[in-house]
């Protein structure tokens, strides 16, 4: 039989698990399976070992589990450890590599198929798409942003509930959101918003900068008129002219992060309002109690659309979801190659999603899962107290 | 009709709309109902007007929202300002006054009681309670405490996995709750603990102070048999001989926090290890998506008895949940004094639950509603990973 290695790369999402076992499920019988641990490091330390009854079904069991069941992580993967890599799996005899991940999973993938094709190995490759920040290219979406969508869209929805009714004790809240480099988490959350009145009142997104002085104005304003500021905050977002709020550098990689605290400093010491930041943290990307439906089929469908494409042995690709242009949402798991990925880079939100909002918010919909619904509107009465 | 004044104070939660639903639904038609805006602000302001019909509707219609729809919020309350209160009602002949809330709520109460009684004004007075805290004293538990347990316990299940998920990249993960001085909240997160290698692997909670060297060591010895550690913190947690840590002080009172990131410091300076705080932030006290099914049903049936007890004229007491010492879950619906109340002051954990964390999570699993699970337990070749 073929032997299969597969692993998970990078965040881990509340639906990694999910493709796992649809790539697992898919190959189960008609392969030899080889789950890789902990990520690239594991692909490196040849962490793998064939896979009997009890680990598969301990995968099934794992679907609807966030994390990543193999473990995941980041690696610093130099072109020595991925030669050690291709080494380790051609001693092995395995003759396929899928790994689930983002852009940098993409993109080692491409250099492993390189590697492989140098000393020789006809190496299988295939990429299964997930992100929750929605940065990868050559994709409608990725699985894992929708969870991540709903969560951040609900639990906006409800903050902007709970600071309306301690308006008398706090004016303003920043809510910071994952994204890396890309918005479309932070433009999220505003989906439920249908009155001027209804939070959040901002969302600021990597892809427009905003000057120090318009972002305070556009506070103040909102808190004059409104009474309070729900604001959303991308962690990737920078003030006109400066560089996106580091967190701090891990084995060589910048963690985004602390703008939201950067702006409460700012609102308190200029406005004298009580403001509170705050940001939503892991629970964006393993909620289990947010999930998306539609996005949890479809991380599903990616896994069993990489198994197939085992057997039609196509390589060098990474699975992906084209929807289609109709007036329902429609869409079909194809699949693109890992050469049009890398030269598509990280994908911002485009100027038209910008510029019109409805239109996002209807593109957004479906990914997001069972219906949501804005809370009532306010109460003439309570609204004017 | 007689006419009867209802506010909501304090912090929101999930479920105070029910509380609200229930006292409103039980007197609609029988007394004429006077909703106050923005809590004992509102009282002294006399932002209150008679409900219609259609305010009734609306209300009805938020029953399921978190927040508080009349407006809630912190006031300072001086006896200058409860005397305009209490003379405010009286103008309008105003004759019953209900609020919920907690502690600092209900003292407020007792207090309005004391100024009616002594300009001879006849007012009735009934509490509800409220707080995630659960540090009210002289009820079994207060609605909002279940479904807040519910997120913790639930979030802290997935960032486990997550944190399991990033072991070649992250150890350590730090999570702050809310409690104020109680540790209910933060024990709460280890209620699907089953297993000595799954998190959280300590909870700190301000009934129990550690030392700094206590603490590090304790992080550091779990790092290296257990490769990750996932900590629980109670917002109003100390070290040995010191205060808690407080945010910031607004409008005289103090409010918690930061412990977590001073724990991140500590743990990043004398380790080395890649840690990182997460405030669980405000989702604890308003995320619909976690709501304690038993919770929201207690909620709104303590309201729906303040509105009986309006009918059977009580007064100077608080509406409370007696369980009942049967095997399975049992309770009534009854009620306690306001004297009682303030007597008992802040309700921390006692003894026993912290000595015995079994005899904890036995009393806290029928109030988080429907049955959670733990997930699988780990697959030994992925552990050993």
């Amino acid at each position: 039989m073929r032997k299969v290695a597969i692993g998970q790369a990078g965040g881990p999402t509340a639906v990694i698990n999910a493709s796992l076992a649809g790539v697992v499920e898919g190959l189960y019988g008609k392969c030899t399976i080889f789950p890789v641990l902990n990520g690239y490091q594991g692909l490196v330390e040849r962490k793998y070992t064939e896979m009997n009854e009890g680990y598969y079904r301990w995968i099934l069991q794992n679907a609807d589990v966030p994390g990543a069941c193999l473990g995941s992580g980041r690696f610093h993967f130099t072109p020595e450890l991925m030669e050690q890599a291709v080494l380790g799996l051609k001693e092995k005899d395995i003759r396929t590599l899928i790994f689930i991940g983002g852009n940098g999973t993409m993109a080692a993938l491409k250099k492993l198929e390189q590697i492989a094709e140098h000393i020789g190995y006809e190496l299988q490759i295939i990429g299964i798409p997930k992100t929750v920040d929605n940065d990868l290219g050559e994709t409608d979406h990725a699985p894992g942003f929708g969870s991540a969508a709903r969560y951040i869209t609900l639990s906006v929805r409800n903050i902007v509930k709970d600071l309306e009714a301690m308006r008398n004790f706090e004016q303003v809240r920043i809510i910071e959101t994952m994204g890396r480099n890309a918005g479309w988490l932070a433009l999220s959350s505003g989906f439920l918003r249908r009155r001027e009145e209804d939070g959040p009142h901002h969302i600021y997104v990597p892809e427009e900068p905003v000057s120090q002085e318009s972002f305070l104005e556009q506070i103040e304003e909102t808190v004059k008129t409104n009474g309070t500021a729900v604001v959303v905050v991308s962690e990737g977002f920078r003030f006109s002219g400066e560089q996106p709020t580091e967190r701090e550098v891990v084995k060589g990689r910048k963690v985004l992060g602390g703008v939201s605290l950067r702006m409460e400093r700012m609102i308190r010491e200029q406005t004298g309002y009580h403001v509170r930041a705050e940001n939503l943290g892991m629970n964006q990307r393993s909620a289990s109690f947010a999930v998306s439906s539609q996005d949890r089929k479809e991380a599903y469908e990616v896994g069993l659309q990489a198994a197939l494409y085992v057997k039609q042995k196509k390589s060098s690709i990474m699975v992906n979801i084209q929807r289609k242009p109709t007036k329902c949402y429609n869409y079909i798991i194809g699949s693109t190659t890992l050469e049009r990925v890398a030269r598509s880079g990280e994908k911002t939100l485009p100027r038209r999603y910008l510029e019109n909002l409805t239109e996002y918010y209807h593109w957004l919909e479906p990914i997001l899962g069972d219906r949501i619904e804005p809370y009532p509107a306010k109460w003439r009465a309570a609204l004017n107290g």
